[in-house]
């Protein structure tokens, strides 16, 4: 018996051409400083259909790169439904890449053209020289006359180039395991790695967004996407608001907490998200500035660990519900959200809230120990979290078929680098990255939560744990201590305020007292750093015995 | 440039895994007539594993069938769990279908095991001497021995079976594409149609079920599946519950407005699903026995028609939210559901909760006309409804690779036999079957539109209308009048009444006045024996003119 279902590929062409025209009076706003730049799904279908049409005459054929390098705004929409839609892959650099990375990945992805907003044409124009593949810049929203192009390379206004174009498109059929979109990891060591969605991945992860157990994106929905369309894809929103035919409002380079403010009194949305210091920030705003925002269902905050703190400030000072996330872009990115089990007092919701979510069905996932033995999910033993599913990535993008780190892959499941516990129920929580967790005879020890005790000592400004060899245990915390100006604390005394906080035999024999915890240039603690100094015996260690 | 995703196939094992795993604590229960009887998905999963393992006793492997001839129950549950997710393929037997339509269906699909309910085994004991490829039948909720079985087939006790088994079953990896579930059409001509839905198929159409736009099922559902499991599979509701955790309500054999209304105050559910017939008769027992069943967050409705006085009916007196859904088996069956588009008040969002639904992005449709043109979605237009889609049938099930009903597919689109209007919104209206539609000049007058009008007025009892031909405009309507006892009207009354209801070229000039249209046996208009009736001269027709 075979089946007899149609085999009708998934692809976001079918999500562009359903969404400007089912849901045509839906939205996409940008802002301008001052006010709404506005236009309807229906134009967004029109203005993408330009925009495919301009692409083809650059000579934009099936599989070729079409970088954006720009804020989360219309143009930048048009661009996330155009480019797949027509065959072509999108490659959203990340305008925050330090310079070399930038160049890396635009020559690594042989991006072909490169879209621009008029703003960051300074930016771009530094690197357009080292560029190798790029052929054509489209400025969008500024003066294409402002870029001086290196020989070879043409410079277009988006504007003059969408004017003389038909304005639809023969969207094309599209095998839904051809590539749609790519995205570089930033990752602190080594070159940035490529991550290449598929038209299937994607049309998946939108319906997920869309699902009770994601984000429960509907065409009730406004949605204030702050988390950049350069990172992971602002987390799949663009085009699960096609799908179902949720509003956008989009900030552009506007990402300060007054300006959010502003674009939140201005549309009321019903939905946001971004990583915790846009919400940190808000805070404070709000304080000094007091607004509703009752008008916001949820907020969903990934990206890096949440507070507690936030999430209890936004319920109780603005009865607004943050919904922790966990991903990564190699996870398209939607991992786990932490929406609590049904039923549940405010009260007994709070200890689910804090996880960084429950996996849904198309997220498998699973810990694995130092040994390779898969741990239990009971919600204690720690182990290295690994996923698979179908929008999660096999390996990283090689244009020469070279296996790129092999390492970060086990017999299909993605080794996320993330050491923590699931619960029974399916709820992740984190507790450190496997490279800094300490290894100390078979059990595992968390950085992370260490550091936190430590630093709950009121004479302590900052505190870095790393693991450092020991004869009998393998590996033992070492704690650097940074106290705060005219405080004291003794090794001892921190050792003795740490007795009813971690387990004892997690209790740290080393200690250091240093002038500053050595930083990343995105201001991470520097373990790498700490690490090498201890190496080197640099560092003047108290052995408590 | 590839993708790099991976390619993990979207299996109802990853589901079933899933869901008794991390919602454990749903549940599944079955109404005994005074009570229910629990199952946790916890317990599910051991059930269906047991199950399995039985199963793979008997010698089911790989793409075999497993046939149920079942009330919607715990251990139909655990058949939906357990089948699709071995690699086997589950085949609902409608209990309902006429003797030799049942026999053909199992004899088709080559059903090498039924699992019966033991309330059922008088009725499959007749069947059982024509199925000629059963081997085994496995007796649940009754006593095997009291089902006297032809040679060559062994029967077994469910509970028997199980108990023997190991509670774990290494569930396979499964291609996508693969048979999970085999459902026949039960027209009222022919014979009945196969339709194999593939693992790759029901895993997004589940997710579509969770879906905002789709029933936005969640952990927060307690389901009251009333469609039956051998009806398109109850709506998808069964596996969908598995992938977000929605608990699910079972009604087994007692389907009457009595033991529903019991059912919805012992269990409470937040969420029914069942054809217009059951809600029509919990209405009138609701007006006798009046009943608090605001927890129903919205109830679905479909199958055939529903009429807006039910819809207003259930919002006005009980508060309760009619989502009026379009699908046919073929259809898998989801295909558009009327949520009125957001921010509407109720008022203005009744017309949208009239129409048949609005399609989602997954559910591609086109209207036809009698030239194979295309015709716009404007709301007007008539066509037969075409559609196309993941979860949509690309022919009929024929186990020796002839083709059946060719005629019902046309370039990849599956003809549904309806015509209907589609707003520019994407909202359909469906006004009639397209074998019933009257094709006059060139333009398509709905028989159901007409009669509707015609049995408006009060001298009218009932009212069918049938297309015959007519040289000038190749067909127009004849009106077949019954008359309330003791009423009178004449055609000339009639099409006054008529003329300020519908388009004055559609205004019937052929009446005809019978004791009583004939009925199919299940009680629908027989258009077939009035146009036999008509063909052979046996009306008495007053042509107007």
């Amino acid at each position: 018996m075979i089946s007899t279902m149609q085999d009708e590929p998934l692809s976001l062409a079918t999500l562009l051409k359903y969404g400007t025209t089912f849901h045509s009076d839906s939205e996409v706003s940008t802002w301008t400083g001052t006010d709404l730049r506005r236009m309807t799904f229906g134009e967004l279908g029109v203005e993408a259909a330009k925009l495919a049409n301009g692409l083809r005459g650059l000579g934009v054929g099936e599989g070729d790169r079409v970088a954006t390098f720009m804020w989360n705004n219309n143009e930048h929409m048009a661009a996330y439904g155009a480019v797949p839609a027509m065959g072509a892959v999108l490659h959203t650099l990340n305008i925050r890449l330090f310079p070399e990375q930038l160049i890396f990945v635009a020559n690594h992805a042989e991006d072909k053209v490169v879209i621009v907003d008029g703003t960051l044409i300074p930016l771009l124009g530094k690197y357009l020289p080292s560029l190798k593949t790029v052929q054509h810049v489209i400025v969008a929203n500024g003066d294409a006359s402002a870029l001086e192009a290196p020989a070879g390379v043409e410079v277009h206004s988006y504007t003059d180039l969408l004017a003389a174009q038909p304005d639809t498109f023969e969207w094309p059929e599209i095998d839904e395991r051809a590539p749609a979109a790519a995205c570089y990891t930033s990752g602190t060591t080594g070159d940035p790695k490529g991550v290449v969605y598929s038209h299937r991945s994607m049309y998946l992860h939108s319906m997920q967004v869309c699902t009770s157990n994601g984000m429960a994106l509907s065409d009730a929905d406004k949605t204030l996407a702050i988390v950049p369309m350069f990172h992971a894809m602002s987390w799949g929103l663009p085009h699960a608001a096609l799908m179902v035919g949720a509003s956008l409002v989009m900030p552009d380079r506007f990402l300060q907490p007054g300006p959010i403010a502003q674009i939140l009194a201005a549309e009321k949305p019903t939905f946001a998200a971004a990583v915790p210091t846009v919400w940190l920030g808000l805070l404070q705003h709000l304080d000094a500035n007091p607004q509703d925002i009752t008008h916001l269902r949820n907020v969903v905050v990934g990206g890096s660990a949440v507070p507690p703190s936030l999430m209890h400030a936004f319920k109780e000072k603005h009865g607004v519900d943050i919904l922790h996330a966990w991903g990564m872009t190699e996870t398209s990115p939607l991992g786990s959200v932490a929406w609590p089990p049904a039923g549940l007092s405010d009260e007994e919701a709070w200890p689910y809230r804090y996880t960084q979510g429950r996996f849904p069905s198309n997220v498998q996932a699973r810990l694995v120990d130092d040994d390779g033995t898969v741990v239990a999910n009971d919600g204690e033993a720690l182990g290295e979290l690994q996923v698979r599913g179908p929008w999660i990535t096999a390996s990283y993008y090689s244009p020469d078929g070279a296996t790129i780190d092999p390492d970060k892959f086990d017999d299909g499941w993605l080794r996320t680098g993330d050491v923590g516990k699931i619960s029974a129920k399916g709820f992740l929580t984190l507790v450190d990255r496997s490279k800094d967790v300490i290894k100390s005879g078979g059990e595992w020890i968390s950085s992370v939560d260490l550091e936190n005790a430590v630093m709950s000592h009121p004479a302590v400004a900052e505190a870095a744990v790393i693991g450092v060899p020991d004869e009998k245990w393998d590996e033992r915390p070492l704690v650097s201590v940074v106290l705060s100006p005219g405080q004291a604390a003794t090794a001892e005394e921190l050792r003795d305020f740490l007795s009813d906080k971690v387990a004892k035999w997690q209790l740290p024999e080393r200690w250091t007292f240093i002038e500053e915890v050595p930083k990343t240039s995105v201001g991470k603690f520097d373990k790498k750093r700490l690490r090498a100094q201890y190496g080197e015996g640099e560092l003047d260690i108290t052995s408590l015995v």
